[in-house]
């Protein structure tokens, strides 16, 4: 699956709290963190690079988008994927214009996938300052 | 989109338990609770019917998906919605056929499918139970 993904020059802790902070410019508040590097070494004893997912959600977006077609809450919060790749992180969200499929929901998925876009824009540009 | 689907003849509180058992039972953990409901009351002033997604994850074929595609991060964990519907309750459940496209994913998204197909035809039976 495609996701809007960018190479951040930056920790995965120092992206992460880019990432909050573009989300929050962008009117997305994180409902959800999974530490899945964390449940992976608990449950199966298996040791990996650490890997975030943060589920974001635009409240207006999700309302409008609800109404327009219940099942929208099978695809929503969109996630948010850091990775650490050594001092870099790998970043990858979730294109709502791949999810929310059928044209009733064409145009919310689009406006949240611009502000999406330029949630990854805005770490990029961060993370190239601190490199 | 579509997603394994039924009523659930009792209310959401109690067919929430059921789910919660019959996740538990194919080795779904829910890793994540989204109040939906409240938050639409508390950030839009928006009153509608109680529902909640929880994010359910099989630990290991979470990490097989992720062994054969990193971007599986992206559609992780599944959806589990349950919606009051009076004293009935509308579960729908993410389909990981629709999700995990590609045919890398397939058998593992067939794996997952055929469990949750098994959660909710094992919820069904305990609300037609209380009917």
């Amino acid at each position: 699956m495609d996701g809007i993904e960018a190479t951040i020059g930056i920790p995965m802790e120092a992206a992460e709290a880019a990432v909050r902070a573009a989300l929050a410019e962008q009117g997305f508040a994180v409902l959800t963190e999974i530490d899945v590097a964390a449940i992976f070494r608990a449950k199966l004893g298996v040791d990996r690079a650490p890997l975030k997912i943060l589920g974001a959600c635009n409240a207006d977006l999700a309302h409008q988008a609800l109404e327009i077609d219940p099942s929208a809450s099978l695809v929503l919060p969109c996630n948010v994927v850091l990775e650490a790749d050594g001092d870099r992180t790998q970043l990858s969200i979730a294109d709502p214009r791949a999810l929310m499929t059928g044209s009733m929901l064409a145009e919310l998925a689009a406006t949240a996938a611009e502000r999406l876009v330029r949630v990854r824009d805005a770490v990029v540009s961060r993370g190239e300052g601190k490199q």
